[in-house]
Order: C-alpha cells, then structure tokens, then sequence
C-alpha cells in the first residue's frame, strides 16, 4: 500500500475525552475514528488489525471444533421474553418494526442459538455440537468510556457449545480455557484466568483478564496461591487456599467462559434423547471474545512515549518501508518484499520530511521498518529497525531475504 | 469436514411459505434458517457460500483501488436529518437508546462516510479516493418475501468514491460496471446491465438485474439495440434508439451503481482544495452489491430438479467425498484431497443408505462428487461427478490428482 493514497490522517494531540492510552493513540494514528459516544469506525489500518484478531480466533476456534455460523443482529421479542430477558437484561436495545413488531439487538445469541440448536439436535449422536460466530453486538451502556475499551456496538466471537453430560461440558470448558490463552498470547497480551461470578449451575464463571490501569475491573491475586477473582465477588478469602492477603490489580476483561448447564436448553426446550432412550436437557457452555476491546488491551501494554508498538502477528502491515527522497530503489522494494508475499505499508510521499515520518511511523507502531535514504543507499542497504527495540541494522539489498 | 458432525439438516418439503426456488432451496438443503421474516441465521455451509462470495468481491474490488474500512450499524439522528432522510426513507429502522438520543440502522452509509471523508480530505490530492465495506445492512421492509431475495438485514459491499471531477467519476464508474460483470460472472450469474432512476445529478443510474422468474423486477429489452432499462422508468421508447418494441423479462437486482454527485458533500460540507486554490465540493459516486441477495440468485439460475448446482468458485466445499460403506480408503482419499488444499465434506455416516447419500448430496450441490463404494474398490477407484453433468467418470486412485 502506497501511503500517498492510504485513508487516513494522524493528530499531534488526543482527543479531549480520550481517558486511556489506547483510545488517544489508536484515534490520534488514524485507526478508528468516532461516529457517537461509543460507536466507532474502523479506518483501513484499523481494520487491518481487527481482521488479524479475527484470523487467529477463528484459526483457534476451528482447532477445537468450532463450526463457524452467522445468527442475525435482530431477534423477535418472543425470543427474548422466553427467558425473562427482555424485561432483566439492562443493556439490551429494543425497536420497533412494521406492524410493530418489537425486536432486540442482540447483544448475546442464547436466544437465538438454542432454538436453532433444538431444529437439529435431537439425539446423543449429535453432540458434543460446538458453533461460533464472529459477529456485531449491541449493548445500549448507561456510559461508554475509553475508545474501543468499552462501546455500544462491537465485534464479538461467541462460541456456544452443547453437551450430553456435565462431566463432558467440564472437558470442553477447559479446553476453550487453554486455546483463549493461546488466542491471547498470538495477539500479544498476556490474560489472567479470573474467578468471577457464576450462575444457578456453577458457583463461578471465569473472566480472563489483561492487567491494566485503564481497566475497569478490580481483581485481587492471592498472595499465598496466586489464585484470582474479580472484586465483585467480595471474598475475604481465597476461595481455593483460604488465606487472607491479595494484590489488587485494575485490569480489562478481553474474554469469559461460562457454564450455562441448562438455563436456556430448558425455557427452549432443548432436549437430546440419550442412549438410554430417555430424553434430557441439553448442557451448555458459553465463550466469548470482544474484539475491538481485545484490540484496545493489546494497545494499553503495548506502545512507549512515541505511539503504538503492535505486535508481530497483529501488526496493520508485515513493514514499514520508509523513503527519504525519492529513489528507484524503495520502489524496487517494495515490489519484491509484495512479491515475496509481505505486506507492507510504503511511504512513498515526497513532501514530508524525514522527522514527520519517522514520528509517523512510531505513532503507527508496525513491528517492522525499512528505511532506504542516501546515506543507506551508498552501501546498497537499507536500514532495518523493529519498533521494540532502539537498534538499527544496515543490511544490504542482497542480504535482505536471508535476514527477515 | 466429516458430515456426520456436520451442523446442517437437510427437508424433504419446502416451507409452506417459499414462493422462490432458492428460498426453498437454500432451507431445505440446510444453508440458512429463518429466525424471524426477512432474518436469517447462516448455517455452516451458507456462511460458507457467503464466505467465498465475499472473497471474490473484496479480491475484485481491491484490484480498483479499494480500500476497506467498516462503519457502524448505528448511527445518530442528527446525521440522518442532516440529507432529509431521516423523514424520507421509508425503511429506516430507528431506536432510542440511553438518555433517549436517537439512531438509525444505517440502510445505506452516505451519511456516515461524507463527514467520515471531510475530516481526511482536504485537498485534490488526496483524491481520487476509493472506500468500501462488507458490512451489514437494515431495511425496515414493508413486506419481505423470497428467503434471501428481500429481507430486512443483509449483508452488503458498498463501494463509495470521491473525485475532483464529473470527468474522473465518469471514468471510475465504467471501470465499477466491468468489475461487477466480472463479480457476477465468477460467481456464476449473467447480469444484465439495465438503466434504472437517476437523481438530481444523472438522468439515469444503473442496475445489475438476474433474469429469473422469481424477481420482483420488470425489466425491457429493446428489441432492436438491447438497450435494457426498469420498467419503473417508464419509458415508451427506447432511450438509446427510439425504436418502441421491447422483450419484457422479470428479475432480480444484484447490484447497482450510482452517480451522487454533490448530493451528500453539499449537507455534509465535503470540499477539496483544487489545483487553482479554489475550495469545491467533493463529487460522489456509491456503489451496492447485496451477498445475500446474490446468493440466492445464484441458487435461481443454478439448480435442477434434485437441488442446488454450485458454480465451482462458490461452492461451500470443493468435493463431496462419498463413501458407501465404511472404509479405509476413503478415510485415506480425504485426508490426501484436504492435505492438497482441496476442501471436503466427507460422508462417513454408516447409518445412512447409498441412495439417501446421493440424494442430499444432489440437494447439497457441491460441484464436484467423489464415490467409494465395493465396486468402485475392486477397480482400486474412485468415481468423479460433475454436479452439473450426468456423465461419471471412473478414475485409479493412482490417478486423481492428475485428473482433477
């Protein structure tokens, strides 16, 4: 991409109401740009990023099972009404259509998922059954803060999966854990595993949890164990050890796994027939990701006084190829570098000075950068920097493919 | 992917309701199902469908200088009153949220992406510009009918550019007219480019119209130049020659391209400085494609009396890998197909007869068959079918990757 023509304009300074690094930096380098309080576009390099989240998820999803669907963003009030959610579910947008038929923007699928579900289980033989989508979200917050942190509208993948026993939903609850932590690692946060709030079937929940000062969460950490829980459950001790002494940590919750057992299979009657010919209730889980969120966490611990610094696999491009001056040979690059399937991101302008594009390229944070100036061109190389660290190193146009 | 865990179920009968071949289709054959009139959720092999459909149209429209950004479903009211549309299109969905501010369900983004625009386009070079989305769209229909032919969410590609002059609009739209024929062609429907209601800034606009008999369009032919035009023109004589007969076709529209002028940089105050220094509104053109909709006319010009006929390019799998009885080569042949890149649905349920595979199979419609049976194995092969084709060819499992 020539970055002549790439959409986007970078700002010195943050917006006013901009309350965390991630919000200021992703506005300010031109990622996302704000349409209302907590609704948000994604600019290409923005987008760029979500869809590589979007990637590693779905990669991982599908490792363990996952078939991926799409249930809509509208569902009938009947749907909702069936669970007692159209009237306890706070955040929940509701609208009016032709003949006025009321719909909810769904800001969860149970509603939509376990019927669909009911169409076509209908025996042992059919589970364990694990569907996912990655789809958009609403939820109508009383106050939205912190850019992408927390938003009306967002992408989330949501992974429900259907059992025949609670000891097999337990196995699977398990194996989500471990590839959520696999998701996190690929995109470049670390997330703690987190008790949290349960329901009528499991006393706990788990949230996984990116340690943050722009977090809204409080999480205490055992000091004995290590073991960690969100505030709101208000334990005075550890629920595993028993021991009394915590670390208290603000953090941003990037993901949560959930055993739902049966309170959904009931109100929509889901039911299996077992191998004893009986019928039973269907036991589910569910597992969510908020991508735009996720996308601002990696931020929060990823960036230095100069801007963003995006981690490798989630980078908007593979390099930065910077000119200073006009030269036949960045040219020649950057079509080899294409070729040789990177992506990369060409600063190609020509009437922008050397400072303005090294400050750019540092605010953008692509993990990789390539600078081909007069000085570098006497040697037959180009100088190549990764955003982490402050060494460069010349290498020459014939060494380049043997070096990245 | 192994169809006995495959989440799909096919139906002997149509809905009572499907007065289209494709709406019938696609439910029967287990590709989407109806949550509420006009919504629909995207099962495993429809969301695959969707996938590679969606594929062809960012590949295609990349290739004329797109770039892909994603704005939100919601959008504030004060945006939609900014054009007058907020009282004049009929099939905005609209919904209060906190502090009971009001939002649209964009049907349509001009109203998000001009004051989008105006905050990076300041000068003549900085355009040509070219935006599109793949994002999803909300009509509050009247009536809706015909599965995915007309719903009140779908899937959409909305291209938008903006130029410096009528001229370079001009250009660019012919150049969007050849890259959707190539769209429509790749994905195996001839559209037929048909005149259709202009605006304030062009006499006419253009639709992409599928002839079928289960389009709510009339379309007609001048009998002498072709010239095609919608009937709600209304026009006695053909604008091209004057000539008064006509060929009368019903069909579906697919896409549609628009020339918008100053339409929407005049509300939203788009201005560019040009090369003489003097400021001038951006000039806009826009760009629809419905996936859904398109998906469906597919389905309407691809099918025979046993199912759906996937054109190669878009079809959810590459084979359908059917194995009559179980047994190791089978088992062998779909895990070499899958390690060479092809994508498979194997049918490996041993509780189903031969004929009941054949026929979901044929519902199905992947374009290309593989069968393995007894007899196929005392010939150490395997028999290859071209959906579309009667015609069986038996070929030496020594053979099938010289062959396919």
């Amino acid at each position: 991409m020539f970055q002549s023509k790439l959409f986007y304009k970078t700002e010195k300074k943050a917006p006013r109401d901009a309350d965390a690094a991630s919000h200021a930096l992703l506005i300010r380098a031109g990622f996302i740009d704000q349409l209302a309080a907590g609704v948000y576009s994604f600019l290409p390099l923005g987008l760029l990023v979500l869809k590589k989240i979007e990637k590693i998820i779905r990669e991982e999803i599908i490792e363990i099972g996952g078939q991926e669907i799409l249930m809509p963003v509208l569902a009938p009030k009947e749907n909702w009404e069936k669970t007692g959610r159209w009237k306890s579910f706070e955040e929940l947008f509701k609208l009016k259509g032709q003949n006025n038929k009321e719909y909810a923007l769904n800001p969860t699928h149970e509603e939509v998922i376990s019927p669909l579900a009911k169409k076509i289980v209908l025996s042992y033989k059919n589970l364990p059954l694990y569907l996912f989508q990655i789809q958009t979200k609403f939820r109508n917050e009383l106050r939205v803060k912190s850019g992408l942190l927390r938003t009306r509208e967002f992408l989330m993948k949501d992974l429900y999966s259907f059992h025949s026993s609670e000891k097999d939903l337990d196995k699977y609850y398990e194996i989500v854990s471990k590839t959520y932590n696999r998701i996190f690692e690929r995109c470049g946060v670390k997330a703690l595993k987190v008790l949290a709030l349960g329901g009528s079937f499991s006393k706990y929940s788990h949230e996984f949890q990116v340690e943050t000062p722009a977090g809204e969460d409080f999480i205490f950490i055992c000091k004995k164990c290590k073991t960690a829980f969100n505030k709101e459950l208000g334990l005075k001790k550890c629920p595993e050890c028993s021991h009394s002494s915590f670390d208290n940590k603000k953090a941003v919750e990037v993901g949560n796994i959930f055993k739902l057992g049966t309170k959904y299979s009931l109100p929509f009657d889901l039911k299996f027939k077992d191998k004893d010919h009986k019928e039973k209730p269907v036991i589910m889980g569910c597992y969510g990701i908020g991508l735009p969120r996720l996308m601002a966490a990696v931020v929060e611990v990823n960036n230095d006084d100069k801007g963003i610094v995006w981690p490798k696999e989630i980078s908007p491009f593979d390099i930065h190829l910077i000119s200073i001056d006009k030269n036949k040979e960045a040219e020649k690059l950057y079509d080899d570098l294409q070729n040789k399937g990177f992506n990369v991101l060409y600063d190609d302008r020509e009437d922008v000075s050397a400072g303005e594009k090294f400050a750019e390229s540092d605010l953008i944070g692509i993990s990789t950068r390539f600078v081909i100036s007069e000085k570098t061109l006497k040697n037959n190389s180009v100088e190549i920097k990764d955003r982490r660290k402050d060494k460069l190193c010349l290498t020459k146009f014939s060494h380049i493919f043997q070096t990245i």
